[in-house]
């Protein structure tokens, strides 16, 4: 099967990290995954969570944020709702978890990067591309204040990708109009070691089989390590700094 | 190893369901496993959210809700906060999802099945027990305008296990404390038929290889199949109405 | 007359308590009016609410909730609503009154006691079945910190109970059916020295004289008196300190 | 004993109440109990809420508010808090119920009257003023849609005062200063009849015996009595009215 | 032409301030433009917010509420709403930085003077009145702590008034009716120097000339010039006080 | 004086409006006034609020959000805080009011325009710029639903620029460095014919005369001009249509 924008079942659509997007933002990143674009901008504050004062370990978070026009049709601004949706609740928990998978909370010092991700177009893979940018913003963002010599806070590279199953075939990192027609929806986040971060798959219309799961897993390790290859282009140098103690 | 309330790894805890354990819910069900209680009462109301009005089918729903004092230090209640927290919001998601997938929307009609499950005391698998509580509790709340020969409305069975790695070493269902413990943790939801509705597994504090990924899903469905043995006991001749078109 | 479930005009519903039924709280118990079904969680505190600090005083408050379907029709739940209603406002300041009256707040220490009364079940009396089991969480929970040769920091018995005029006769105890029938509703909440701690009467649907008002009072004291006999009966022992300077 | 500002135990403040304070609203009033002074306003609305919609019966409904410099100390406003307190439900319930008790609400036919309760300078007694007010302000907004010939919806006259046992004595009235001192609490609402509407009685602070509730119950008869006279004197022939079928 | 009231074109309604409305509030007036009514009551806190505190100086504030029957038809209260409307915020911003502009705030101290703005009747022109009457407010606040031979921390007169263009006129300080017919309105806010503090023009229904303007703006100064001299006379001796260094 | 970024005291920033910007939204713009960055996107909706149903009118709204990087410390997002703050709702109020002066709502139809206005990066004249952008999103927007021969439904042009006076000088179209040292701040919003729609001034910090007010008014009258000379030439043959009946 040939999909509806040329790509083979198990490509990637074309990826684009730019970094340096904001002026202020310690880091900042503009990343496309096809024709989904986000703005993942990482602020570094002088402060910890209540629970962590006094212990010399850092935090990191994310917020997750649809621009109201990022979709076909225009969505409520949840400040008019008063409250963040269930779904944003969801997604922004699940980027903080990924990112902290590969901080050394320690090495951070008692500093708190928050990465803030806000959707300006969005054609399924929000939650995967914002976590593919916001490692960059990340990585970008401890740098401005990481000292020579010392352990870089960030021990691994970090991306996720979804994975469906569309008419009966396994999918790589499925458009908008793919993620409604599947009967099962995977998201991967995976580490430059090849681990698991988080293994999120849901057949809420059809249930799957083991055998459609180990072949999703297939597909997503192929599109996290491609991913993972960009993001150290795109890094240069500064790639050399993940990981080492 | 033995585990600190005497099982072996891969042993469930004692599982109990208690049938009609209120007087006005049409289905409604107290769930144990080991000391996690939590009751599941499920509604039926004659209307159907926004989006079904006029197709002929129907919703399945649930919500979650931790009692103040079921954890060991009181939680404040959500409506003193004004709004549902993250946590809640994603595990009440997972139980509607997972009770959708089980059911055939166009036979419910359209009627609104909400599920309540109220956690009155919490040590580990609040949201594994609260869907394998959830689940009896439609049955019976579906039973009630059941019209013979016609299909009954859930198509198979559901039950949800936790499975983690702590100290190394895969256990199944983990009491809170073995929870708090565990560098992994992975949540499944299984049918009758064996499929995954849900698996959602998490390696915040340390990502996890293939390997473990397999071992974790083995230990879950050996225990998912031991909870619906469980379910067929308790439903008894309901039991067999269960997927029947 | 004889009532829907065989009683007298002033007899009480059966009546339980069951000391002890979570696993975690200071205090608690399970509180049945008939078919009114409370769970009442006494928590114990190291703080005391702003304009205590520093007094050497304590403080005692309540929370109050229906489970969403404890009632007939399934109620939205209030963090749904994003706020209590005024009703639950009014019924867990009434706790939280009762409660204090007989508290003896110096001999407390700058601790607060938060009794959480969930209601499983609600068929009438839910906030009289509430007070009256509150108190016995109370005691258990004051007795966790209570060291032997100081003034135990409760000073009397307390319970409460509902009294209604429904067809022209004054009954004790309502349940829901007679309670949505009654002109005229009052509880009252009195303590084991037979002294009143709240009047509450309201006759919205039809005001009442002087001779109703004085009829309604001799039921309720009667209803509280045995109330209090079986709340000796259930602490057992522990009885002995209430009041004990 | 004399009070503070000269009265006997058993007299009422000087009270005030000016019919048509406002320009737009159907009915209003400013009263005054001593320096307490509260303005109330009725508005007529053609429409009733849901549960009354197609039953040809009204509604009538009140809400209270304390301006924020009514007060000694400034009180946030409670938009600033996002909600109402619990103390505002109480007292915007009760003065509901107790208009409610006087209205025929199928000679309203199906229109509300909501009538807002401001308070402009708190001294004590807020709630009792405002009712005693609220009633005045009901008469006048009924009047304008009353058609000669018909039941008149109101059906009988409505005031309410506060007693309390101050060092020992029973006090009619109670004055901000007196009220922070009393050990016992009681409002009555009483109707022209001389029928109890509400009895609130609470003794947070010291509770109280039967003796004690009988005296405050005939101080407060007494004041109730004088303040219908005043209302009368105050409403003119449109006092006639009142009862009329 | 002559307007509905018979005043001309640049007439002022009948203004007054009654000062010491209240008896609690360091400043309080009641000031009438016409029919519309405002309660202005300054409050003094020995606090500051956060961004000052340490500083030295102090701060000033104002918060605007329409009672609900203020308005022809009853209007919902924003705690209703949970929220202050757009509206609202708008009004009492542009209060809060009229003050500010004739305070001195170093010579004010750590304090806070909040002024409440209560609209009791609103017939147009409800934020001119407000600010011209919390000005008089603010000035007898500021009085109660002042120190002779310091700097009084007020430091000019302070006004405000409507224009705006109907039929084609300019007319000045409107009244509800006209308001609703006006395509431009104007509210200008100006010192006892005859400087501009705020000057807010729009045209949503017509955009206007620079001629218009020019015209509006004469008109206005006409109007804040009087409003300045009525201030005068109502403050008597302490009008001495303002701008004294 | 020479600025800080090298310009004359009346020139604009570069300023930079990119059409098409989005991929869903019937007209969308990146906007650019120097580093500040806006991206507004025009929907169209097939329906009208509560008060133009069947009038056969539109409606043009707009809604105004900072991302939380766009300045130069990380602000907490809106929906954290549960509801928009004060100077959110004043610029969208204001921006919507400016849409609709250059709107024939009548042309319209019963449609609703909503131009969101989201901040990518701040540094001064979000608001200015925001309506410069949205003016030319909705003509995009507009034209999706044009058809020939009828009346196109925006009649003019409209842009707006910031003025204030820093240092005692008047400068055009601050960045947020002069801002921020600005003692008078002056937005005017005008339209293609060189009327006013907006005319805002605020002097907290210092009053001004009515010779700076002229001043100011030149200055912006220049800025507006230019910057709807620029909106002609990225229009193109569109701009055209603007104004035609």
């Amino acid at each position: 099967m040939t999909r509806s924008d040329g790509r083979e079942a198990f490509d990637l659509r074309r990826v684009k990290i730019v970094r340096n997007y904001l002026k202020y933002a310690e880091g900042s990143v503009l990343v496309e995954f096809g024709d989904t674009k986000v703005i993942c901008a990482a602020s570094v504050e002088e402060r910890v969570p209540f629970f962590l004062k006094g212990t010399g370990e850092g935090w990191v978070t994310a917020e997750y944020s649809l621009m109201p026009r990022s979709t076909q049709v225009r969505n409520v601004r949840e400040v008019a709702k008063g409250k963040p949706s269930g779904r944003t609740h969801e997604i922004q928990r699940l980027i903080g978890r990924a990112l902290r998978s590969v901080t050394n909370l320690k090495a951070l010092g008692e500093r708190t990067v928050t990465v803030d991700c806000d959707v300006v177009q969005a054609d399924g893979g929000t939650r995967t591309a914002s976590i593919t940018g916001a490692f960059v913003a990340l990585v970008d963002a401890v740098n401005t204040f990481y000292a020579p010599e010392t352990t870089f806070p960030v021990t691994d590279f970090l991306a996720a990708v979804s994975v469906g199953v569309v008419d009966g075939e396994v999918l790589l990192d499925l458009c908008y109009e793919e993620d409604s027609r599947a009967l099962v929806d995977l998201n991967l986040v995976m580490t430059g070691e090849g681990h698991f971060v988080e293994v999120q798959g849901t057949g809420e219309k059809a249930p799957f089989s083991r055998e459609q799961l180990k072949d999703m897993l297939a597909a997503g390790e192929k599109g996290v390590a491609e991913l993972i290859d960009y993001q150290k282009d795109v890094l240069g140098q500064l790639a050399w700094r993940i990981g080492r103690a």
